[in-house]
């Protein structure tokens, strides 16, 4: 598989074209951002972490029946991927309050919901990624009854898996953000990352942060956080 | 009915006793604010509109079969009604995108929506009033599934209602916010106001605002707009 031209550079990742139309090769990057680009830093080794942590999660949620864009891993960062049209919402699933949450609803982090929340947000950076309903995402037409239907599905059956094998390393899962694109063939799969940068994942006996809200909120100790997390998940 | 003492002061409204325990008298201001308290005055004669428009509304809708908290327009001003302990939500449906929405979402003033969106928003003016969706909801225990669902099914029938009306009185219904409370006896029912301070009003023909929209943005003659809006519909 030949890697083309750059076709996209994120925050987090470049992109590029391969010599078959429907692969794409990511490239993570150690660039961090935060609070919509405000914040910016570099924190070595979390393009390797969150390549091999994502591949690790794509490949067990492919088995338990979730359709991702997966396709191999080529290397420490670099992975072989389906090109999809990703849809302008991020998925966020909460099972405990904590970062924007807590802020938007003056509720103190750490409170457990008794089932978990879903909420989606517009991915436009320059509104800041607004909260938005189902009612809205329709008549804005950014995506159909049917598609936010099976997106929601996904999502919640993504945070049990995740969830359970997240506590078998001794992690607690709080929240994460998921993003879906539809296949060439309309197939809606999930696609993007899973990983610190993404999710927010507590030590369950210290509670200790092991995410980017280390770098977030200067906790220091950012890049030990994300070596745990390889660590105990990848081994 | 006698008027007792002063339970609560609104930014638009006084609510006092009665001697009877399950009813309470409101009495409206002519004091306007915007943007969650930043921007006072006074709109002369607004008191006046605001309770008879809303008690115009709530007869038609109690016809219609929405439960309401009306009971017997007292004076000009004061209003007979249910006591009843309002969920902290209000309810914003929205027939063509305007103020917030636009804003928050970059979509043009005027934007007429295939079908109307509701959303909600967490009634705390410290907070500035947020978006909620009905997850969160559920999560911090603000209502109930029962509950929201009826308060959807009548907030859409609310509308239908409206719009039609409105069109009658060469109106155009753009969007309008309301609020449900609990009855003693444990009944759903709309209470609060229906006027140009809750709602967006334009002339059909000319799109002239004929709603709070003339305060918030200094469009002049705030005064007239009000009563246009109340020779209209109340003749």
């Amino acid at each position: 598989m030949k890697k083309l031209e750059l076709v996209y550079e994120g925050k987090a990742k470049k992109v590029y074209k391969t010599d078959d139309p429907d692969l794409l090769i990511v490239d993570y990057k150690d660039d961090a951002t935060a609070f919509n680009g405000e914040k910016r830093g570099i924190i070595s080794g979390k393009g390797s972490v969150n390549n091999r942590m994502t591949n690790h999660f794509m490949r067990l949620l492919a088995a338990a029946g979730i359709p991702n864009h997966y396709v191999e891993e080529l290397s420490d960062r670099e992975t072989l991927v389906k090109r999809v049209t990703i849809f302008p919402l991020e998925v966020i699933i909460r099972n405990i309050a904590a970062g924007s949450f807590s802020k938007r609803y003056g509720l103190k982090e750490g409170t457990v919901f008794r089932k978990p929340t879903l909420e989606f947000s517009y991915k436009n950076d320059a509104l800041g990624d607004p909260l938005i309903n189902a009612s809205h995402i329709f008549a804005m037409n950014l995506a159909v009854p049917e598609e936010l239907a099976l997106i929601r599905e996904y999502s919640f059956k993504i945070n049990d898996l995740l969830k359970s094998t997240l506590m078998e390393c001794g992690i607690t899962l709080v929240d994460f953000k998921l993003e879906f694109g539809k296949a060439p063939d309309g197939t809606i799969i999930l696609a993007d990352e899973i990983s610190p940068d993404t999710c927010r994942f507590w030590d369950t006996k210290t509670g200790e942060k092991l995410d980017k809200d280390r770098f977030r909120q200067d906790l220091g100790n950012v890049e030990g956080a994300y070596q745990e997390m390889a660590r105990r998940l990848l081994g």
